[in-house]
């Protein structure tokens, strides 16, 4: 009998640890990826940017055409690199999940070299459609704009 | 004995006719939303282009701060139009649904004022997520930017 009146909590139990709930909800997986992103754009490391994206994945830049799928990310992003874009950070504003895709509202800030040499700071807001395959969330497609200069 | 015969088929044609799929597919329904985004724009009509978003949506302009609510989305507009925009077009390149969100990848163009008056074609790019309410589709985060000048 105790077995049997412990079953209920040991099925809950069960279904607790079984659940993707578990295994950390897109916000989380996506704060995590922007972490990976921003380390590996920070030590210029431009593929292990691009493998955050999808195979297919879009970049929208400002001022730029469109890049598709992930090796013509990379050269996007290793000319950012090379261009002396520094100390990026971005930030999740918020995550919406429906099934397989996440909407993420972000912000972004990074060091620009402006004119005569000296960095300055660039902030801008963003929005990723973030696809998940194998367990995995990436970057699907990467539309971003610049706030006003101060 | 006739009837009952025919049965099947009816039921079959009520079902046809009464499915979300005859009213228009989530691309047809965008498709016209833009044609009237365009035609409100064009003519000044900031109201008529703001009735489109959802009472909660979001603009993310480029060089501007995030504007949010649909007061705000009207005040934004009528200083595009007041600023002398002109011969927008829109048109969709993709559209993904997902339940009562869709993601749009789209393309723009427009008519600005340059230096010294003359009016110099502008194009872009966009993003807009869709949300559905009421059997309408409505714009719900709006983000953009410019190609790059020729």
């Amino acid at each position: 009998m105790r077995v049997l009146r412990a079953l209920p909590l040991i099925v809950a139990l069960v279904v607790m640890v079984s659940t993707p709930a578990f295994a950390g909800s897109a916000k989380s997986d996506i704060d995590a990826a922007l972490k990976v992103f921003a380390a590996s754009f920070n030590k210029g490391d431009a593929a292990g940017v691009a493998a955050l994206y999808t195979p297919n994945g879009s970049l929208f830049p400002p001022g730029a055409k469109r890049v598709d799928g992930r090796k013509n990310i990379e050269a996007f992003w290793k000319g950012a690199i090379d261009g002396g874009l520094k100390n990026l950070a971005l930030q999740a504003v918020s995550v919406e999940e429906m099934g397989d895709t996440a909407v993420e509202l972000g912000q972004f800030s990074l060091d620009a070299p402006g004119e005569g040499g000296a960095m300055t700071k660039a902030m801008g807001k963003y929005i990723v459609i973030w696809k998940k395959a194998g367990g995995n969330w990436h970057l699907h497609y990467d539309i971003w704009n610049a706030n006003p200069a101060k």
